[in-house]
């Protein structure tokens, strides 16, 4: 095989990752549960070639986000025992490092790329580990639905996997809007920003104590479809997360002021009945949790915001 | 003596107070450490009567914020065995409800306003005690400058004083810009949404602990007039707190959209050398550290915003 053509979606955690026990290994300090959003991510075709390049969006690309991909090609390469380049040609449909999880979507779909290209034979649950050590997030865009990355106690991080969660039921109901504030890239990546945070936030530790007995309350709502439920822990984990970043000293702060404007139109909306929750990551955009029927309300209410609604999305796939 | 006047700035506290550990003699969880303002607060004439009653800004009130006033009056009597009623007549330069402490000034003008027409000859710490019974912050806007408000531990409360930090220096080249972002009054309540989080947040307990060894850096940095210490210090206590109401349960959010473009204009300033910090309390308004000779710089940043620029201000005082 010289080239293949993949396909990943973004996901979005409801129980937020922030923070690694081990910097090398990509192994977080917490469980991490997410969504698999339909219609956001990334294609990439990799083809073998004479040399490692980069293009996002037709363009070559050099800078820093290039150096970490061919740093992961380079260690598929050591870890795999290849000796083969990679031209990497990557279209997202999501804005690059604005908290859209764009990071994610790419780096499953190189690791479920490099598989293919290079015949690897992994199976998807080494396929998730794998693309985990490009970027945290990036194995539980492997899986579809909701999924549940494990944090592990090994140091080798051969526990820390991603699994999908409830795969015989689908909420088909379930619906995410993404509300995009702005596509800018944050100052502060989340890499260096959860490295600051656990160095110097006072709560840190009581977060991520706090945020675990959330997990297995999680999923029992998911396996019932309660939607209230589901999106009360989401915000409860969310915010405990963004609490922590506050905390960070000096304090990291993702939002914009359109973040605190959609936001208290959440909490007013609910406040008369509408159910939608809201769950924000290392950016200003907030992705909106509500289920099909209110859809209409809600898009009534954020009439002058850019949005896309997304369902439950599948795993990546080799196209 | 059948009638006095009075007059009491707000304090912005520095080092916050949120939540009691009594919650009918108004006796905090944690210390705070507040400074008075110059020009921002409460006059009020206070007149013997045939029945209580109360006007602000000439409108006769008799709404709740009338009644916790009025059940203020009734403690007072009960306490120093008075028969007299009070005619009470407010003006106030602080929008009520706002996170602009007004109602830190209304209960320091009044505690210290009817000490005076009851001729009850407190001392300036009694009447401190006094006021915080009112609301607790207000015992704190009956001293100038600086001032430390101690938790203290019994459970009478009779160690709960308040004290003015270094009296003999006045640090005379500090301002505080009071960026007034809304006037509305918020939709939780100060002493409803601190019994919130002290119910809900988990990291509430985190945060107090964490808190209190800002206070002993923050008075060392007044001594020494150190700005850059007192502003991240200042910070520090400031979004600790709107960490631990962010993670009550549902989230408390005081913030408007203008309250993180301000946020945000501030921590860019700060990357390019002006030295300038914010504090924000149950409000939506922000408030900013700086000193005298970079008001101008400041000024221009937030050139549209609405906005006063206060020093540091006296204790309360009859007229």
């Amino acid at each position: 095989m010289t080239s293949v053509i993949v396909k990943a979606n973004v996901n979005i955690a409801l129980i937020k990752y922030w923070g690694k026990r081990d910097e090398t290994l990509f192994l977080p300090t917490k469980s991490s549960l997410s969504i698999t959003l339909d219609g956001l991510g990334t294609t990439m075709t990799l083809s073998k070639s004479s040399e490692d390049s980069l293009k996002i969006d037709k363009q070559t690309i050099t800078d820093e986000k290039a150096e970490k991909v061919l740093r992961f090609i380079s260690l598929v390469r050591s870890l795999y025992g290849i000796s083969d380049h990679v031209a990497i040609d990557s279209q997202s449909t999501v804005p690059v490092g604005a908290g859209l999880a764009s990071s994610a979507s790419a780096f499953s779909a190189l690791a479920i790329g490099l598989n293919a290209l290079f015949s690897l034979n992994l199976s998807p649950r080494e396929v998730a580990m794998l693309a985990r050590r490009g970027s945290g997030s990036a194995c539980r865009s492997i899986l579809g639905g909701f999924v549940l990355w494990n944090k592990g106690i090994l140091d080798d991080g051969s526990d820390s996997d991603a699994v999908q969660l409830f795969p015989e039921t689908w909420w088909a109901s379930l619906r995410v809007m993404v509300v995009s504030i702005s596509t800018k890239e944050k100052i502060v990546s989340s890499r260096q920003g959860m490295q600051e945070t656990q160095k110097t936030s006072p709560l840190y530790a009581a977060w991520v104590a706090s945020d675990e007995p959330l997990l297995p309350k999680m999923q029992v709502a998911i396996e019932r479809k309660e939607f209230l439920t589901l999106g009360m822990l989401t915000e409860q984990s969310c915010f405990g997360m963004h609490a922590t970043m506050l905390t960070t000293n000096p304090p990291l702060l993702y939002w914009l002021s359109e973040t605190v404007e959609v936001l208290n139109s959440i909490f007013a909306a609910r406040a008369t009945g509408l159910p939608c929750f809201a769950t924000i990551d290392a950016g200003p955009n907030v992705k909106i949790l509500v289920e099909q029927q209110h859809v209409p309300a809600l898009q009534a209410l954020l009439h002058n915001h850019h949005y896309t609604i997304c369902s439950l999305g599948e795993g990546a796939q080799v196209l």
